[in-house]
């Protein structure tokens, strides 16, 4: 069982929870997907995130999700989402994960949170309920909770609550904030691993300006992995030829709501699932959206094609 | 076991969640208030709403709660909130509530809901979830959740959903919603039971408008029993009498999230349980709220004797 | 011309706009209900506030009633909110009325500021575009525009602009707010004056915890004199005496948006307006409303006899 | 002056507000960018828009803006946001512009309404205040709005309001909701125009469902009016080749808030105006976002020869 530390880097894929088609999970195409994601080239997987349908699991469900996907990994790290709307749910799911051998825990902000000094002590509080040896990713995605975190308050959190080794990064937009993150750190505030979501639409930008990689989903994470391998190493231009081929695709399946539909139907195509079912109230691809996928599907192969 | 029907009328008073000073839930001062509150005159209880920090408990905790106060009850009627953020876990608590002997399971709206269809749809999805024997108490509680839920959607759902037994009607202001949906019935729409929350800020003005009771917490809940029974026989003037000399205290326990801790302090002053501790991050009363509270406290006992 | 200070203390009674039953305004009513509050006791009047149905007007309207009221104050102090969208608004708005002769300026957050930074940001700008010399009275009152102000964040405001002369208090719950900013004067901050609104229901509890006054509206303002002057001097028991007589009806007043029409009515039945009218898109007391108006009235009136 | 009609399709550009420096409005700019707009094949514009830095004008600048901008479109059709916190203000401007040969109003949705009757009264009441001849482009602008019109509300809309001629289209996820407009209208509802928005960023699709065009801003309206042209004749592959050249700095001028300094910036250095400044409190952009639109610019070009 390795921990997540702050020199973490590379990509984390946010996997998503395999469903059939009556709403039961699917734990064979959970072992497919999880071995799916590490062939294309995940460092590592994050689980029971927002995309992950994390929500519509109960936590006896949540449990045999992480067990068997920790379990799967093979020593790799599991990041395990344990947001819930208090602390007490929060310890129990996150002590139960850290026992199964999970990396960490990423927790994000409840809506309840109005101001910079409540956004500060709640970290303090999960930190504290979560107990001093559990790395925490904090995840900041405001679009989806509301709560918008200024660096300021991050610098805060970060001075004071030593388990937050990661930022999860999808403020839009956000590049400015890994920008001032990093100049902090030059002046010496203590690092921290940026890995970025958003379907990693600003990810060579995000690269280039200091981030350590990606913690998002996507039908193809070999782009994922692609884009911060080449930008890391300072090669933009591959990076981006890569990323733009991509790009009409990654823009469809950033769809808010949607996209969840898009990324399972891709990965049932690409056989890493055997069903794009969604659980209910999750619905799927109505056929307008499939042949718009199947089209870009088609350009995205053409200009792969070109470009090697 | 008895269930809810529409016709269910007078107080559920919303219960607390007695804890210890270090966090742990008390059951014998659960016990202890649970037979306060019958004894002060309450019809039924409602467990695990938000005034009983149900988002603090951990799953097992909840069981363990409504298993305590079900039993204690013998008989009456116990309401049990399930509000999550997904289907499974409400259908799990809700299941598992509903074979202790629950009389119904009250549900309100996540803060994902936008529109009025989605609004409509959602209970739809909860009562299916929950199996349609299970009576449903819909929460409306704008304030609190963000989800303003009009007259009209209301309809279609009272039309719709069956299970629907019940408005724990707490938006503000609500008088005239109280008064559109008894018109509506008048005209012929199916009667569900109106229990009002609010901690009864407008409660002679609501029974007035024909709700069928209260369903909220207040540390005296002899004055909702009071109020409701003699307003719903039509004696306003005894009844506002009894209410106005409550109102200085009302109005002070109504203050969001601060009231809570009022009303705990209350509690624990007249023996119905030991420790008036909120769990964490909840806290307790600052001196200077002790100090008015004790003042309204006396200036109430003073005006109650004028009244007799 | 005299301009509002830290100093500023009593009651600013937040004025209504008169309309008659077709949409104008009635400046006769106008002239009529400034003459009336004052003769009630009011020591200042804020106009053009949310109360005020000032998103209602254009601004040509704006500035005939700011002009009138100027005028028929004789000398009083007037403050008038000219809270807008943008910058260029507030400026213009604002100098129009300094130069009129109003006594500050009062400005709220509109709900694009979404961090402590942007919050305190905004009113540096706010102040720098009405100019060095005129007060700013920053209003709170997150239920209304749902941005909520740290007890840190107003310090740094207060700290930085000097401008930032009275806060409007109308969170809620915000009597901690009160006393937390008490401390931090006494501790050495820059002292300003606290006028307290949401319609008085906390001003006994809000005066003894060091408030200065009230600016709020209330059909009968009197009432708010009394309050102010007796818990300001010490005698609690005869403020909240008082207090308690008119609370009903004050608690019936402030259900947001009804609330308005009901004061709007109480108004015109004390003759201080001729029409009880809210410019469209606003509605006027349903009948079921008025009996219950007429009735708190009734029962008020009778207190009040009882008290002398 | 033409009105605008359900008929109307094609492109119009969201235009910026040109500023000097100083932050005053550059009229001499803003009859170039004008030009620029209909040479680069806009078939009308729409100002005093949320891009258009509305918010941040005086009326009276409003006015000047419209006056300059409809007499240099020389009977081209420009729409005036009219978009005001309360009905006064918007049948104030709207009149205005109506009168200086406006071909019709664009409104949204203030954030104080909470649920579908309200929405749909609220349209009813703009349309009343502007007077029956003015046409309404109703803009859906749920992102920055907080407010989400179902399709069930906009038909409802459709039906009852008639003025309104056009769905400035910008919820996200939206595809959907064109094709069910489409849908309801070939089974017997009135047609209304439908121009997308959101940058353009899913502009063939949107085309494909069904829509009119585009209604928004990009530094490169070219991009707008070839996609609409050919993509409206059923050329998709080209339209995407083209679309597909565009998108990553598509992708990147959408940015919330920071995307209109990079359209600023791309339509100075273009020469369409002569600063790429925002008025306060708006910021330029920073050194690390020019350097990235520079290399993205590079990059469109190399693609757009390939394409050609």
């Amino acid at each position: 069982m390795t921990l997540l530390t702050p020199d973490a880097k590379g990509v984390f894929v946010i996997s998503v929870t395999p469903f059939t088609d009556s709403g039961a999970i699917d734990f064979d195409s959970l072992d497919r997907v999880v071995d799916f994601y590490f062939e294309k080239g995940a460092d590592g997987l994050t689980i029971l995130g927002m995309m992950g349908e994390a929500q519509k699991l109960t936590q006896a469900e949540s449990r045999a999700v992480a067990q068997r996907v920790i379990k799967r990994a093979g020593g790799r790290p599991i990041v395990v989402g344990v947001s819930a709307p208090g602390l007490a749910a929060i310890g129990e799911l996150g002590k139960a994960v850290m026992d199964m051998g999970a990396a960490g825990c990423m927790v994000t902000t409840p809506g309840s949170l109005k101001t910079d000094p409540q956004i500060h002590a709640y970290f303090a509080q999960v930190a504290a309920t979560l107990g001093q040896d559990v790395p925490i990713v904090l995840q900041d995605f405001p679009l989806s909770t509301g709560v918008h975190i200024s660096d300021e308050v991050l610098g805060r959190i970060i001075d004071d609550v030593a388990q937050v080794v990661m930022l999860k990064h999808e403020d839009w937009p956000g590049l400015a904030k890994i920008t001032k993150l990093r100049a902090a750190e030059a002046a010496g505030r203590r690092r921290i691993s940026i890995l970025c979501g958003n379907g990693g639409i600003f990810l060579p930008e995000e690269i280039a300006r200091g981030a350590n990689g990606a913690m998002t989903g996507f039908g193809f994470p070999e782009m994922l992995s692609d884009v911060v391998r080449l930008a890391s190493a300072g090669d933009m231009d591959r990076a981006q030829d890569i990323f733009d081929a991509y790009l009409p695709l990654v823009r469809y399946e950033q769809q808010p709501g949607a996209g969840l539909a898009v990324r399972k139907y891709v990965l049932a195509k690409r056989g890493a699932i055997a069903s794009a079912a969604l659980r209910s109230p999750g619905a799927g691809l109505a056929p307008a959206a499939i042949a718009e996928v199947e089209r870009l599907l088609t350009r995205q192969d053409n200009r792969l094609k070109e470009l090697n």
